[in-house]
This record gives structure tokens, C-alpha cells and sequence, in this order.
């Protein structure tokens, strides 16, 4: 890590926390670059399609690990190296932690196995700060009902409660660099409680000094 | 392993080797299933649409791997070891031979990072018998100049030299799982050849006895 490197922050959460909406408002109000997996360049956008779609079948839990390895490799190195090496700000709406949560705890792949993995497909970059916005399963299944669900939301509800205790212990595994935000409020409080973690836990300048 | 577990027979070699007629011909010959990478499964054939189709982008040397990667853990996982729990005979064109020859030797990622990899996308099943179907660089391109040459095939001669070499490596350092077999002459020559490493090597009944 050179000096000028920029920062990352990393957005995690089930499908309905409110995560993407919370990662684009704290990528506006610090000017960072905004991204997200999977899915970001083109290699990755054909990847999530065959992940997501409803109708293609579902790939072997070692496959799908892979297959969204495969796009963060392709989105470090396209994407998120270039910007930090050019010393920027950048905010993404998943990473490495969705890999641990989805096909590790909800799919059942040991997590020491997966550490490996997305280590390696990450070429060493991690984020500063993941962020995760945690909500009751309830409430995201509330937040999801009346949009298309794709493949991976439309799994069971045991899946679901693994994924999200899994977030937890993540988090609460690795409390240096995960932060656990309350999203079960409305979108100006979460957003607020995000800011100040990342203000806290990440050199970033507030808007309102560089703006001043 | 149970006792009752097939045998599995991968060829190796680069393109305008012979490797896909000849691994045909032994199929055909110890009547065993055949397949092949990449594509051998409905995923697997999108990936390889993505990963040799002119005109979609290099991708970043780890996405690559990770894409051959998933292609094989699906292939195992749908093709493979369903097979050898039936006790069959499996013949495959490509398997993790491909992946440290094209994405270690030829793009640069290191050997041992690789074997890592594809030991866990194979999820413990290897060959028995790793079969390199070797030819000259001039032969090789000689036999594919005149078929539309995909993205790998575009590559340069710098490239199919690292990977031929790296081949030939691979092959001396794991005696016991691999053999090396001259592809520079006529397809029944070849085919002999291939027989018999694959009779000494592989716990096999010839054809005509298991047809008496």
C-alpha cells in the first residue's frame, strides 16, 4: 500500500437490509466511487446473469463459490485497484463477505475453505470498513415481497436465518474491520449511523471540511 | 474411494495436438464415457462461450482461472463423479492439467497457487492417469491454421511455447500420475501408443477380452 491509496468500503446484507440504497448515499456525501458485485464490468454482468436468473439451474455450491470469484477478481481489477490506486474513495455493495455469508454459511461451504478463495480472487485488496446493514428476516422479506425475486432470494427461509447469523459472526469475529449498522429505521437514520462509522473508522475527510 | 469407483483418464496437450481424436478413439476402444472442458455441462457451456468466444474481452488472468475452475467443479460435481460412482470408465478432453498449463504456465499465475485451486474445485477427484498428447509448436499450428482459431488459440507463440513447456514439466514431475505420448505422427500410430500407456498404467480390462 502506497500512501496514496485510496480507501474501500464494503456494503454487506441479505437482499431487502437497504444496503445498496445506504452505499449510494454515503458514496455521494463523500464522493467516492460507487460499485457493486456482482456485476460491475462486463465479464461479471453475463456472470450474474447466469447466477441470478430464475431459469438457469443451480450451479453446484463449489461452481457458484467460483463463478462469483470469478467476477470479483475481474471487478478488482478492472474497477477497484484502479481507483485506489489512484488514490480514490471507493464504496461497493457487496464483497468478500457476501462470498462467506452466502456460500459459506447459507450454502455450507466450510468458511476456512472460502477464506482462501476470496482472498485469492481479491489479489489482496480488503476492504477498510464492510459495513453490515443487519435487519430481521421479516422486514427484508417485507422489503423484498413486491420485487421479482431472483434465484438466490427465492431460496427457504432457513437459508435466509443462516445467511444473516452468519453476517453476525462474521462481524462480530472480525470487529476491527466490520461494523454492524441497524437497518430497521427508516433511510436518514441508517444513513446517519453509517456515516459515523465510516467517519470514526476510516481516514476519510468529511464532506462538509473538503467542501468547505 | 469405494472398491466399486471407475477409473478417470484426462488428456492434455495444447490445441492441433490430436488430444480430443485420440481421447475419442480410446473411449470408443475401452468403451468409457466421454467428456470434455469447457462446456460439458449447461453452465460449463456458457463459461466457455465467455472464456473462447472472439471478441468478448481478455479477462483478468485470476477471473480466467476461476471461470476454468467452476467449469470443472461443475463438471465433477454434474458429470464426473456421478460416473465413477458407477463404476464407469471416464475419459476426459482437458482437465486440471489445462488449468496450470494455460492459466499457470502461460498466463503467469503461480504453480502453486493454482494446485490449490483446482484440488478444490475438483473436490478430490484427480485422474488416475493424465495422458499428454505432446507435438511441436509448428505441428500444433500447422493442424489448426486452417479451423477459426478461438481466443486462446489467437494467443501468440510465446504463449503456446510456455505452454507446451509447461506441459512437458508437469509430466516430469508427477511420473506416476502422468504420461507423455508422441502426437507427431499418424492418428493410428498415436492411438497405440495411447493404448498401451493407458493398458500398463490403468487398471483396465482391454476390449476384447471384456467383449469375448
Amino acid at each position: 500500500m502506497t500512501p496514496a491509496r485510496g480507501r474501500l468500503v464494503a456494503f454487506e446484507g441479505v437482499d431487502g437490509s437497504g444496503k445498496s440504497t445506504q452505499a449510494r448515499i454515503l458514496a455521494r456525501s463523500i464522493g467516492a466511487t460507487l460499485t457493486f458485485e456482482p456485476g460491475a464490468t462486463e465479464l461479471g454482468l453475463a456472470l450474474r446473469l447466469l447466477l441470478l436468473e430464475p431459469g438457469h439451474p443451480v450451479p453446484d455450491a463449489r461452481a457458484e463459490a467460483l463463478l462469483v470469484a470469478a467476477d470479483r477478481a475481474q471487478h478488482v481489477a478492472q474497477v477497484i485497484r484502479p481507483a485506489l490506486d489512484a488514490g480514490r474513495m471507493v464504496v461497493t455493495d457487496r464483497f468478500s463477505g457476501s462470498t462467506l455469508a452466502y456460500q459459506g454459511y447459507g450454502r455450507g461451504i466450510p468458511i476456512d475453505e472460502l477464506r482462501g478463495l476470496v482472498e485469492w480472487a481479491a489479489g489482496g485488496v480488503e476492504p477498510d470498513l464492510t459495513v453490515l446493514v443487519d435487519v430481521p428476516l421479516d422486514v427484508a422479506r417485507r422489503r423484498i415481497d413486491h420485487v421479482a425475486a431472483d434465484r438466490l432470494e427465492r431460496l427457504d427461509e432457513d437459508f435466509f436465518r443462516r445467511v444473516r447469523d452468519g453476517y453476525l459472526e462474521l462481524a462480530l469475529q472480525d470487529r476491527a474491520r466490520w461494523a454492524v449498522v441497524d437497518g430497521d429505521a427508516d433511510v436518514d437514520t441508517v444513513a446517519a449511523a453509517v456515516r459515523c462509522v465510516v467517519e470514526q473508522r476510516v481516514d476519510v475527510e468529511p464532506v462538509e471540511e473538503r467542501h468547505a
